[in-house]
């Protein structure tokens, strides 16, 4: 339907790269009639007038991201993709005046530009400190260049083409392959920003570095790049590599949701002028499919309010209204399969693409097709190949848990194996670190990473799982961690009411394998879905376990007595204990260790099966941290010393509320009175959970067959279970 | 014009309370076209409903707040007095039948009930632990009591009254005095309790020991209650001496805004009794009409977006979508003058009271009536007639700062003198960190005051004002601290753009005075309002002097060198400074210390004028926290040693914004290069601010004479200055 009525744009006709000669008139016969559009364009033209009343600077490039400059020229280059968009759409000739004059100061400038002055990238740009930034820039201007494109003489196009858009391209590719030849998200933008300006240009050389990488050029593949990720491992480049790489089949990013998001744009966005302009590329159907398959991913990688799940580097607070997620959502919806569920998330973000998909997002959302954007339990494989493990995120009313068993995540990685992260209705429970950075934040580190990322947010220890020994999966070492991923054991969603996943990791502690199964179980017994967690250790020597759960709230009470230090001291010296304050220490005094907080108006309950000689400590972030920037948050942990083989077995309850307005507190304690480990066999491991009203469940979890058909016979306490498939609940 | 129309209801004729004949009459003949009111019923009617499936259930007291047996009377109180309103609204029968079960049910067991089992009150209750808790039962059972009064037989009502109502209200006033016979929040209940039963059984005696207190009764005035105020000082009660003494003229309760709303519900519910029942006492215009004025003030109390200011002994997020606010929003529409500002907190409410006042706000509303309720800057003088200091309230734009200059503030107060906390849009930008309690959470010390309360949150440290040689104001003591008042200096807020709260301390620390200047400045070389904040200190000895600042949110930068200690420690080991960890030190460096931060997406500056001795100095709170009662917040505090008289000039800028989605910073840094003292004598002190751009203005303050016409005439730096009233800025 949406391929009928559409010309494929003439070979040179401008526009055609993202919007296109027949897209204009679409969107010029109904502009004022499709409200979200209208809203768009009226935004976009308020921003763009009030730009071009301050005039036009090109400075000469001098700082780094958050300084004046580095400001400038970012937002020099949204303003003339904007302009451009607005020429084409209003058809008044200031946008695309402003466009020229603009590009014609930024010709004169680029011709004689050195690099850039500061020298802290391992491919420095000329606009900007960072290659990656003027590949940005370039993404954004040819846009606003195909726009004018017919609006500029031959000669004035030439002088442009000659002094500023091919140098500027090589200057990205060919003389920055550091940068530019490679699987990396920067490189994707290296790729699109070079294939997008050869569109424009009708390069053909150009599009070809673009799709393949720099003919010929094999880089040095044990060289490293500024975050330790190796600059090309395997001699793949150019932006087909670079979705064949990253992205598992079922649309996984490897770096996780908030690279992704960056990465989206350069991948979707030259998607989209590959269609318009080589439709026979199909590039909407490489790969199964997969540029689309990935937006669904990201849109499922986020929490019930759209926030991303911070795995690996990522930054809290990045969410689906991130402009790139328009591109993506409206992308995704016109190229795709029209999914109403896209148009409830359009119409949330209250703003579409000035182009021929965010025309037909806002004609659905007139039509009134829009439905709410359903987030199921999904497990997402990680891989080229989808077999490097992967993300589990099981979903039950309002609560969602995120299970990490993936590969390493290249370069923004964290060592992190079957770590977790707990959220009800869009906040965070259990929360994940995320990364120790403030994004562009010039007074914090020019906004870079902070050194606390590396000693504190990748470490083992800043996430919830297992420590061994004080020390992080992989010895924290990114060759070895990139080399392993954990296994998917088994991912269970069928049953509305019990879902559950469950990973193996054997290769992050040499000599000692983890099975963690995690279910979110509905039980009429229960006020909301609770969590339960069984992680299975064995190991052929002793250690010291560590098991944090990264509460964040505060504290209400536990079943146990705990003593607080008269002073604070870090926890350890190294691998990110020396960030952790001991705020308070017990021992664990009864089968159950029990400890409850509140988190903005609801109440949390964990039940913990305890080891007679468990330590249960009480830490919080903070310490070694010399410029204040990490946040004060605490954990509980168990620790566990001198064991081979164990077993970690926690219930988290979500219950219940606080209101401050009301001041009443409801169903504010927890509904476990017992956890108890019934069986625990090579094969099997089976958990009772007994509720306040007296009735006693039973989860019994197949730890090395987990076939889907296999029937399994169990005895447990004289009684037969029987069962088929990986679990049972009963 | 609401006078007319509307018909006194009869001596004796039910419903006459708070519902009267009329006006049930009115609500029925408008149900169904007024949606406010019609959604207000329907919520309502749901409640009950589900309520009435479950059945009822009185059972024999036993806990504490929080507990079953608390929750639940306290539960059948509204529901009784909702199926009261439901079945005079609805006509229908079974709401009825259900409060006359219910109520024959308390009958049955309270004419054989012992005093509550727990212990732990100074006035012990018979439902609950608490006297208290009996009287707000019988505030809202009074009006189940008349809504039903036709639909039960004499008999019937004898019983209740006989066995019931009149032993519920003796217990709660002969039988505790203690409670009953003061002036404080707790006899207000009390009061209104009686007067309101007084009022259904048309007792004369009853209704004259609610409005005049126990006849002839004199109690010992140095005795105490829990919180260590005094019971009866000066041998005042009732409810008439409940207006009088704690409402200043301007309406400002002296415990503050969070138990004013607490105090409220009872004397707007029981005024709309006595105005119904006994026109004749004519009591919304009692003392000035100062009920009304009290909503006024207390709406004004709150921030941005409608939580109280928390002062004293106040829970932060109580907030004006409070029920007891419902009833004062809708009730001030009704007997004030109609305000449609009210209207539009009405709205956002979105809950009227099922009453006659319900009705005309409905109505209003439905009208198109509704106009923003507009805060502007406010002094609210403190004390009975409005001369023992007071709270003045700066706003300018999206900034307000609440200086606290008032009384003690009752047994609630803190010692808080001359301190302040600022916002930003309804957001805390400098804290006051309020109570240390978690209000009806049982885990947390049975929901009540926790020793932290003390030890803590009233401290002078715990306040952003100052601190000498390390104690609290007045010594900590409330016998001392009750005898004082700040005095206001001037208050100014005439000038669009300046606005001016001034105000002088001489009692905290005798020998010592204080002059605090606080100004919000509008000017065009800045971004947003600022803060000027002038502390003038005047004393006869050397003393050492802490200034602290409690912001909110993380630190970007500083332009002094700090160092991060070791280990934390507490900074002290009393009057609160036991609480504070030391997280880092300095010295001023420089004629200014600069300090930043980020908070919630914006971005905040300190500059203040160094000395070069002062000591620098990060808390965070949470040391010797031994169930982790605090919240671990921080400060930067400014130490002066060895010093008798000095200044501490500050200027806090807010600026900017940071957003993670879009990930870009906005004006992350000040504005304010220079902040100077130019001036300071006894009479003058004169600030120099100068701006980025390089612009510099003056802002004198007269130190003496505030008089509004004085003119003033001072050279500085061989500049003459001339100007009329308390300040200068220019
Ligand atoms: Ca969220
Ligand atoms: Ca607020
Ligand atoms: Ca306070
Ligand atoms: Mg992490
Ligand atoms: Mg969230
Ligand atoms: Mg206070
Ligand atoms: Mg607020």
């Amino acid at each position: 339907s949406k391929e009928e009525g559409k010309t494929v744009s003439e070979q040179g006709a401008h526009p055609n790269l993202i919007l296109t000669a027949q897209g204009v008139k679409d969107i010029r016969a109904q502009l004022g009639s499709i409200p979200i559009f209208d809203a768009s364009l009226k935004a976009v033209q308020e921003e763009v007038d009030a730009e071009i009343a301050l005039g036009i600077d090109t400075p000469i490039p001098h700082d780094y991201s958050g300084g004046y400059t580095h400001v400038r020229h970012k937002s020099n280059m949204l303003m003339l993709q904007k302009a451009g968009v607005l020429y084409q759409i209003l058809d008044d000739e200031k946008y695309a005046k402003y466009v020229k004059d603009m590009l014609i100061q930024y010709e004169a400038m680029y011709k004689t530009l050195p690099l850039h002055p500061k020298t802290r990238s391992y491919a420095r740009g000329k606009l900007f400190w960072q290659c990656l930034n003027d590949a940005n820039w370039l993404v954004y201007v040819s846009q606003a260049y195909d726009c004018v494109y017919n609006y500029l003489s031959e000669e004035e196009r030439n002088k442009l083409e000659a002094n500023l858009f091919k140098p500027f391209a090589d200057h990205i590719s060919v003389d920055s392959p550091q940068f530019y030849q490679r699987v990396h998200n920067h490189s994707t933008w290296g790729n699109a920003a070079v294939g997008m300006i050869g569109l424009v240009m009708n390069d053909e050389e150009l599009i070809d570095r673009a799709l393949y990488g720099i003919k010929d050029l094999k880089l040095d593949t044990e060289e490293k790049d500024d975050d330790g990720g190796f600059l090309n491992k395997d001699g793949k480049a150019g932006f087909l590599a670079n979705i064949e790489e990253p992205f598992s089949p079922d649309g996984y990013y490897n770096e996780g949701p908030y690279y992704q998001r960056y990465a989206m744009y350069p991948f979707l966005i030259f998607a989209e002028g590959l269609h318009n302009v080589k439709p026979e590329l199909k590039i909407f159907e490489y790969k199964e499919g997969v540029l689309l398959k990935s937006i669904n991913a990201l849109l499922n990688l986020s929490d019930a309010d759209g926030d991303f799940f911070p795995l690996n580097d990522g930054q809290k607070g990045m969410s689906y209204y991130n402009d790139a997620l328009v591109t993506a959502t409206d992308i995704s919806y016109y190229f795709g399969k029209q999914d109403p569920g896209l148009l409830s998330i359009a119409e949330k973000q209250n703003k579409v693409l000035l182009d021929d998909s965010g025309l037909a997002v806002a004609l659905g959302i007139k039509k009134g097709l829009a439905k709410p954007f359903e987030k199921k339990s999904i497990n997402l494989s990680d891989g080229p190949e989808g077999t490097q493990g992967g993300v589990g995120i099981l979903r039950n009313e309002d609560i969602e848990l995120v299970f990490k068993y993936a590969a390493q995540g290249s370069s923004h990685g964290h060592y992190d194996k079957l770590s977790y992260s707990l959220y009800e209705n869009g906040e965070e429970v259990i929360q994940d670190y995320g990364l120790a950075r403030f994004v562009n934040i010039e007074q914090k580190g020019g906004g870079n990473y902070l050194k606390e990322n590396k000693t504190w947010a990748k470490q083992t220890i800043a996430h919830n799982t297992v420590t061994q020994n004080e020390t992080s999966h992989f010895e924290g070492k990114y060759e070895i961690g990139s080399q392993h991923h954990s296994v998917l054991h088994y991912f269970s969603s069928d049953n509305d009411n019990v879902q559950v996943a469950s990973a193996k990791e054997v290769n992050a502690y040499p000599g000692t394998e983890m099975l963690r199964t995690m279910a979110i179980i509905k039980d009429a017994d229960f006020d909301k879905p609770y969590v339960l967690d069984i992680m299975k250790v064995v190991s052929n020597k002793a250690n010291q376990y560590d098991f944090p759960y990264y509460f964040l709230g505060q504290v209400l009470n536990t079943n146990f007595e705990y003593k607080v230090p008269e002073t604070l001291r870090a926890l350890g010296s190294k691998n990110g204990y020396q960030h952790l304050y001991l705020e308070g220490t017990a021992k664990s005094e009864k089968e159950n260790t029990k400890f409850s907080w509140l988190n903005k108006g609801k109440f949390y309950s964990l039940t913990t099966v305890s080891n007679a000689n468990d330590d249960i400590l009480f830490t919080r972030i903070g310490a070694n941290d010399p410029e204040f920037n990490l946040r004060r948050e605490a954990a509980l942990m168990l620790r566990r010393k001198n064991t081979e083989n164990t077993l970690f077995v926690s219930a988290i309850e979500a219950h219940g509320s606080y209101s401050p307005v009301s001041e009443s507190a409801v169903n504010s304690n927890s509904a476990i009175t017992a956890l108890k480990i019934v069986l625990d066999t090579e094969d099997f491991t089976a958990i009772a959970i007994t509720n306040v009203n007296g009735t006693t469940k039973l989860f019994i979890t197949a730890n090395t067959d987990a076939d889907k058909e296999v029937r399994h016979n169990l005895k447990i306490n004289g009684k037969e279970y029987e069962w088929s498939g990986p679990y049972c609940f009963k």
